[in-house]
């Protein structure tokens, strides 16, 4: 079965975005990754800001979720969670997207959303910690938190998000056609492989 | 770093033995297999068959473990479990192995055993239940038990030897340099996709 919708979800840190866009130029097809975020901001009426922030993240159920509605939506959120909303939105852009034709798509659970199509090929990417402690001071500067408790935090929020929305185990290479160790690859042969399995599968 | 040890993990039918052997052919170098059941088996007094039943299965810790140790065994395993006292030779003789030079281990949680070398390889083969059920039709004849449950049945042991012994997830990406889906990529492809590391690494 020809590969036309690559799926890429990956560590925080690992490179598994710069390994999505390598392969899409390559192959010639369109990339989405922040285009994704744009989409889904358009269509739930929130910032794209808060969607990035969010869209991958623990499925907050908190008080205050409606807060952060903008004017207008609240009324269409039918009593779903700010979280759960971006879901369904998310949902259904990842599946049109498919739709429009080949293309690689970054993170937001899209390897859950597309598992039924059997023309995508879904690939994870991951890195051993000191990789992706140097890689996000290099890539994303300091903060007021070491680098290892920043990928710990950012790592457990995309855990939860993954397990609430999927009923799936975060990172269990049974999910996926494929999955890659970056920090002892490379990023470049990560992507090279990637390109190789689509054009083989044609 | 030069990976020189290849270690292949695999679920029940999805070829992981296939490719491995195909991997080293191709590099010429040892293939572990059976010859990793004989040794265990000369070490530790028990027959192959036992070794090779046992040696990836539930840790067994019933009353009758001893009864199935041979003549002469009983007295050196320390007041240990059959399944134990087999873990610590089977560390033993394939820490031995990794030491003799270039190879590719199959199975026994090879993957734990050496993950303080940096020149292994570890990969795990995985497949949908579909292709494996088919796979060991043809490879092992029908039995009593349907395909499904045969394969259940030997998942649930392996993951339930590797989780006790290692503490670690069956099947989890991070514990991998690479994972495979043979169903989906196939054998041959598997099996180029690992030599080209090997050969890559140098």
């Amino acid at each position: 079965m020809e590969k036309k919708i690559i799926t890429i979800s990956r560590e925080f840190g690992s490179g598994g975005r710069t390994i999505g866009r390598m392969v899409a130029e390559k192959l010639g097809i369109p990339f989405y990754d922040k285009e994704l975020v744009d989409q889904i901001a358009l269509e739930s009426g929130f910032a794209p800001k808060f969607v990035e922030e969010h869209g991958e993240h623990s499925p907050g159920r908190s008080l205050f979720s409606y807060a952060f509605a903008p004017q207008g939506v609240s009324g269409i959120m039918n009593g779903l969670s700010t979280a759960d909303f971006l879901w369904n939105i998310q949902c259904n852009v990842i599946l049109q997207l498919a739709d429009k034709g080949p293309c690689v798509i970054v993170g937001r659970n899209a390897d859950y959303i597309l598992k039924d199509r059997p023309d995508c090929l879904h690939a994870f990417i991951h890195a051993s910690m000191p990789y992706r402690e140097d890689r996000i001071v290099r890539l994303y500067g300091e903060s007021e938190k070491s680098p290892a408790a920043r990928l710990q935090e950012k790592d457990k929020r995309r855990r939860v998000n993954y397990q609430h929305y999927t009923g799936r185990s975060w990172g269990q290479a049974q999910n996926y056609d494929i999955c890659l160790d970056s920090s002892s690859i490379g990023i470049d042969h990560c992507a090279q492989i990637i390109i190789d399995l689509v054009k083989n599968s044609k």
